[in-house]
């Protein structure tokens, strides 16, 4: 019947037109072909307004975290935005102390954006939400005009289980606590930046993208009494280590040349004039722990595949003016300022 | 100190700039100096990375819903993006039955808008949420260059929690059972095409957005035996049911005369070419009732001042094809489809 019937998604040569975003059968299509294809999970599969959970288990308490990505380019050396926005997501439940569980993802599509690309963003998300263990239940497709977009944004939304009498925040951090990092820095800014400006040594810069939810179980087993926990993502190591002496009122003090920096992205921030400590990560963990208990917490992080470059950094010290500094190489100390103003636009 | 010195936000005169979304000093400052302090709560105002919830009470499940807005133009006739923003959202989880708890935010800025109107829109959205009495926990703030956005973009989620042995899905609909509307049909949709158009009829067409949980608990204490609810977003009435009728495998036959429209509404329509029954609602239920609850349900709807047109405009009847048909005003019957292609691209 002539009511029923509908072209076929064409996967392969058709791009996104405003049907896509209207509601109607066209975008029934689009969902039930591609994202429900791919998301598959009873929740999303019920095909409702929202999705139906079950509750944390007795004692537990919800956390809930949200991001929007609107990285640039799409795709980038070791990923891209749909595995990133899945990974970022997870990451903000995860240094909470709490077990994600379930994620929304809502997209913005630009008309004329090819159905085939989206399609490998859907399908990226898809594998990194399976591997991580946390389904996307529930969704939204929006279509605007071209020219008032950028082909994909995707907000993301996530929800684990905070286990009873676990505390993890900014606020946690003690004069005497020692600070750790999970491995190099800079890794993800510099891959979109190499990727960006198709820089010669593009190709040996890999995105750190990572769902950090089975090395901070493995962190917490081995330490349960580590106090903050937060992903370097936009600003950088510096920008984050400020954000903890702020909201704790402390200051730090760390050694420059225990910072782990690869060699490529050094001599890549060199070249452009970065600073390796303000570039975006995107699979690395700042740790904040009592000093008894750092090198526990060290050997832990070293023994997870995403922790092999775990380095101790330095210490939080007590300073009424919260800041951050540095040991150098020569012997001196320099502050360490939040980012200021804007160094890399888009980077996730 | 230097350091720490950042000039206040110029909420009068300044505009967004790619520094507001790139994590570091000028972010803290926009999210503390308009968000968080519009929003404010416990959970957000703690600045972590992810916002630390009670969860629902025992027996309880969760519902998560999202959606993108991307609304065009951001204010309109009876809203803006912002209060259209939470509405939305906290209607899809209200739906499923769920009493909604806590919404995430995540916004996508363009470079050069002005933070004036920005503000319009985040103080509209915190008083929508108040008004609700839904905070947003958690939120995320990302920029675009210009021309590559449209002002603002807002992602919305949802959490609630169902009590225990509710279950409300597209899928309960059963031969006999009773289709009512809870008022006006395409009121949202005329009012913001009105807008666009700069129609003669623009002041006397006002969007429905509001918050439905309010009347769902009211229609619900009434009237446990609803089987479905939903609210007829975009695609308008006719595709919400073409929707239920599918998940559920039944059809429907409505009554033309039934369906309230507004005479303004009925107008415009006419004279743009539109079907009302396709027109996006914003504040509006659809709900589906064994028969034998349907006239307490009705007075349920109408005794709210959000259902004070509330009508019962149809039955569902027995269909292997799931067709929407609908009775005219002589006696005929004809079919009433999906929504086809685009008709109002970016209502809401
Ligand atoms: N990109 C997506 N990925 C996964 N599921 C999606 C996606 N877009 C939509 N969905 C799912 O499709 C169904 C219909 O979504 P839709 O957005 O039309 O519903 P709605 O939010 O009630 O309507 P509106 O967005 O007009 O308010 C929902 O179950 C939703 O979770
Ligand atoms: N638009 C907003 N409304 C309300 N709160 C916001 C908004 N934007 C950010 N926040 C809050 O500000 C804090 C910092 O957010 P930010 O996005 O910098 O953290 P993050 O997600 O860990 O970093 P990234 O976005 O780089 O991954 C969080 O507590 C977040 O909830
Ligand atoms: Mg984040
Ligand atoms: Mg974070
Ligand atoms: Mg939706
Ligand atoms: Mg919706
Ligand atoms: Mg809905
Ligand atoms: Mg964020």
């Amino acid at each position: 019947m002539q009511a029923n019937y509908t072209r076929p998604l064409d996967l392969k040569r058709g791009r996104v037109d405003l049907s896509h975003g209207a509601g109607g059968r066209v975008s029934a299509q689009l969902v039930r072909e591609l994202f429900a294809r791919h998301f598959a999970n009873p929740a999303l599969d019920a095909g409702d307004d929202g999705a139906v959970l079950p509750a944390p288990g007795p004692g537990e308490r919800l956390v809930m975290a949200t991001d929007a990505h609107v990285v640039s380019p799409l795709f980038f050396p070791g990923g891209d935005i749909g595995c990133l926005s899945v990974h970022g997501t997870i990451n903000d439940v995860a240094v909470m102390g709490a077990r994600p569980l379930y994620l929304s993802a809502s997209f913005i599509l630009e008309e004329g954006y090819p159905l085939a690309d989206l399609a490998r963003i859907v399908e990226s998300m898809a594998r990194a939400a399976r591997e991580a263990g946390v389904p996307v239940v529930t969704g939204d497709t929006k279509v605007v005009e071209q020219g008032k977009g950028d082909g994909v944004f995707i907000s993301t939304t996530g929800l684990g289980a905070l286990p009873a009498g676990r505390t993890l925040s900014g606020n946690q951090a003690r004069p005497g606590d020692a600070i750790l990092v999970s491995g190099t820095m800079g890794d993800h800014g510099m891959a979109i930046m190499a990727q960006r400006e198709s820089l010669a040594f593009d190709s040996e810069i890999v995105s750190d993208t990572a769902a950090l939810h089975g090395l901070i179980a493995q962190l917490l087993e081995a330490a349960p009494s580590v106090r903050v926990l937060r992903d370097p993502t936009r600003g950088g190591l510096a920008t984050t280590l400020n954000e903890i002496a702020s909201q704790s009122g402390v200051g730090m003090v760390l050694e420059e040349k225990a910072i782990p920096v690869r060699e490529q992205v050094d001599a890549a921030c060199e070249l452009l004039g970065l600073d390796p400590l303000y570039v975006a990560n995107e699979g690395k963990l700042v740790v904040v722990v009592p000093a008894e208990h750092a090198e526990a917490a060290l050997a832990a992080l070293r023994a997870h595949p995403l922790g092999s470059d775990a380095a101790r950094i330095g210490e939080i010290v007590e300073d009424a003016n919260a800041f951050v500094q540095i040991r150098t190489g020569f012997g001196g100390k320099r502050m360490v300022d939040w980012l200021s103003g804007e160094q890399l636009p888009r980077i996730c």
